[in-house]
């Protein structure tokens, strides 16, 4: 088993794990950037090493320094948590070079499912539904178009080392294929150094729906049901939940069983994500694995009862799964909100500075992960999540009630910061939304809906606009 | 239905009940002492009113404030919290005079089992065991030592008017009845102008086990499982969980039973808990009815999921019960530690003052009701009450576990203040406790170990004493 774990992130999810560890009586290791000297992981840890400056290369994505911070530290194993390193076979395979655990798939299972168009070839084989695209890159200008009139259009170029909303373009029609495509692979090149990119058919009306699951070093795979992730803004999460209003029992069986087949058939251990769209008629298509435990991962546990980072713990350390399929019981309704210090008023412009007071939402089924504490400073060089808001209830209504009253509470303040607790007050209240008949492109209509209205009304100041910036509640400042 | 409820108490209670009536809702009138201009619920009420000085009979016991202050605001009922107005069948009463509903139990039920001793005959005709003792009032003390012979020693003697741990007296053998008898009356008159008393065996090795049950206007009544509070001090609770680890299924489904059937027998309606103590052979004997919601519900809420301040407030407003008995699922563990402003190391004497630092614990399965805010002041005039610590897991081992984790998350500075959670941290520490086979003597037997340890180690420094005052974790101030 573990005994030491160095956790090579930062934030929110450095302090999710250290919380686990400290449970599970595992000694923590935090490391950090010089910009993130007042983490609130810190405060948790049994050691703390500083490794390197702020910016990701020299930090978080420094190999080296993380490894030595391990040595120095006496750690035998390494979380990556998400993003950075978590994703990265060289890393996994640098570890196991050293002697440490790294908390993840195996290095050759993270080399074989790095790439995106491969794992689409790979599910296929084992059965899953793909979106009607290419499996092998489109090597040429003319194949994609003659492919594209195949799959028939609106089709969407990925490039194959993208992800998470990056390096993707949507081709409406086919006279906009030839210009879509060119500008689609220089810009995978100039970002991921590999132009490589496939096809697929964009589907209309489609809903983003992830299968968790967990699988052990014994052959054990399970799934924790689905979250549903629809609420995006260029393809990032915002808000997720679970159950999916699109799933019922029969489809979420058939998809759980499908994501759990498909992880095992490439050797998958660990906690792992597989994401589908869902169509209005419950066809379900495969679109990528990731291979981390995920942002959204506390809508799971809160409907299930089950501490993901404790499994994956348990899995890196060789023991078996501490449970079966049929002791997963989904129960009530979760949803998660992040909290991130933006301006959705200026398009979401990030808004780091000093948090000089902060105060997050607390009481019934209303769960906080926060990586930063009153008086820290979010720095601008990583990403903008400031806090996650979950909350829990027997139903869905019950829910969005329920995330309405934690989003009253928060009350952020410092200079130049904004937060975004205001939007999800908005989204909550959306008719489409809250009837859950939304799709993926719930938060562009929406957005384009505020603007026209703030456009037609003529009001001297766009009172509803404003509302979407409002981080206070009731109380005056 | 409810329109709009005023509170009638302060703190974390008032907090909480504010909580729910946002999510259905209910709007909410705060009402505070000038002690309380900064209280956290009054950032998220949509009235506030001022109803007097710190004195609790000048303001949460001044009736014709809190009247005139619901009229003021435009209030269509009144939640009267634990403690202050909660029990008083003529504030009940005055509420319904002035066309306000009162939530809980009808005046003329209320005014029924304001006596305990009565109580305790009503109890015994629906057929509930009680403890061998009066169920009159002993009204000599010639009288006392004919039935304390009869009844066996030890006995305990306790007012009628009391309950909490006031009012009560243990007489180990008939020597000390004569003494005990007269100082108990006395104390009674003194403190609740009223000196009845009553006489009952003294269980040793008990546990204090109480059954949350719900009742509403229509008849039903069922039972959602009990909490075990048998660590306390003065009789003053301080860990509460569920389950207990005395009850099996079926005894607890008895327990349940019995409690329902009590409570219906009264004409009971609203949330409100049957005690009971249980000895080592799982007998159980009826102690008191609490008339209110509890400082430790939230432990019941998670485990079952039941929003216990919603259905009391369906209850009030006519409606029937939202669940059924088969519909109660206790699933999985939970434990509430109070952590009060109270130094352990000084006989747990209160420490008012100003929270310039509060952090309170956040993460998976973590639920913190607090009152106060950082940079509030505690006043000296309340209970010392901070903040309830609540987690839940799926066993009691997870759930020890995670709660000594989220104790090591609590900051609290401020001049002069101390807080109880090294102390917490002692009690899920000790073997006894975490064992399960503790009593309600537990904390006195602890207070008394820890007294002999640290005078038979002539350490110069009492460390294990100082362990106790501790309320900084890991990082140094």
């Amino acid at each position: 088993m573990i005994r030491r774990l160095l956790i090579a992130n930062r934030g929110e999810i450095a302090l999710r794990v250290a919380r686990t560890c400290r449970e599970m009586g595992i000694e923590v290791v935090a490391v950090h950037s010089t910009a993130d000297r007042d983490a609130a992981v810190l405060a948790f840890a049994d050691d703390a090493v500083c490794i390197g400056p702020p910016a990701p290369k020299n930090s978080y994505l420094n190999i080296p320094n993380i490894v030595e911070a391990a040595r120095l530290s006496g750690a035998d194993a390494i979380h990556p948590g998400y993003g950075f390193l978590s994703e990265d076979p060289d890393f996994a395979e640098i570890c196991a070079a050293n002697g440490l655990i790294f908390v993840g798939p195996d290095p050759e299972v993270m080399s074989r499912i790095a790439s995106k168009a491969v794992v689409r070839g790979l599910m296929s084989r084992a059965g899953l539904p793909l979106l009607p695209g290419t499996e092998d890159p489109v090597e040429t200008v003319e194949d994609g178009e003659r492919i594209a009139a195949e799959i028939g259009y609106p089709v969407i170029i990925k490039a194959a080392a993208g992800g998470g909303g990056r390096g993707m373009a949507i081709v409406p029609t086919k006279h906009d294929f030839r210009t879509t495509y060119h500008a689609t692979r220089s810009a995978a090149h100039a970002v991921f150094k590999d132009s490589t990119v496939y096809l697929e058919r964009f589907l209309t009306g489609a809903r983003h729906v992830e299968i968790q699951v967990l699988c052990d070093r014994h052959g054990n795979g399970i799934h924790l049901g689905e979250r549903d992730c629809s609420v995006q803004r260029r393809r990032q999460k915002l808000v997720e939940e679970a159950p999916s209003t699109r799933l019922d029992a029969a489809l979420r069986a058939e998809m759980g069983a499908a994501a759990v087949r498909g992880a095992l058939s490439v050797g998958y251990t660990g906690v792992g994500t597989m994401e589908f769209l869902v169509d209005g008629d419950g066809r379900f298509y495969f679109m990528e694995l990731n291979a981390r435990i995920q942002v959204e991962h506390p809508v799971t546990e809160m409907v299930t009862g089950v501490d993901l980072v404790a499994e994956q713990l348990r899995v890196a350390g060789g023991e078996p799964l501490s449970l079966s399929q049929s002791d997963v019981v989904i129960s009530g309704a979760a949803i998660e909100c992040r909290i991130n210090a933006e301006d959705p008023g200026a398009s979401f412009a990030p808004t780091p500075g000093v948090l000089e007071r902060l105060e997050l939402p607390g009481g019934p089924w209303t769960r906080v992960d926060a990586g930063y504490l009153a008086g820290s400073r979010v720095p601008p060089h990583y990403d903008s999540l400031l806090a996650k808001v979950v909350v829990w209830g027997p139903d869905r209504r019950s829910v969005l009630a329920r995330m309405d009253r934690a989003l009253t509470e928060i009350r952020v303040q410092g200079r130049g910061i904004s937060t975004t607790a205001g939007f999800h007050r908005a989204v909550l209240s959306h008719p489409v939304f809250a009837a859950g008949e939304h799709t993926i492109h719930f938060v562009d209509e929406m957005l384009t809906e505020e603007k026209e209205r703030s456009v037609t009304r003529s009001a001297p100041n766009g009172k509803r606009q404003r509302a979407l910036n409002k981080t206070e509640g009731s109380r005056g400042s």
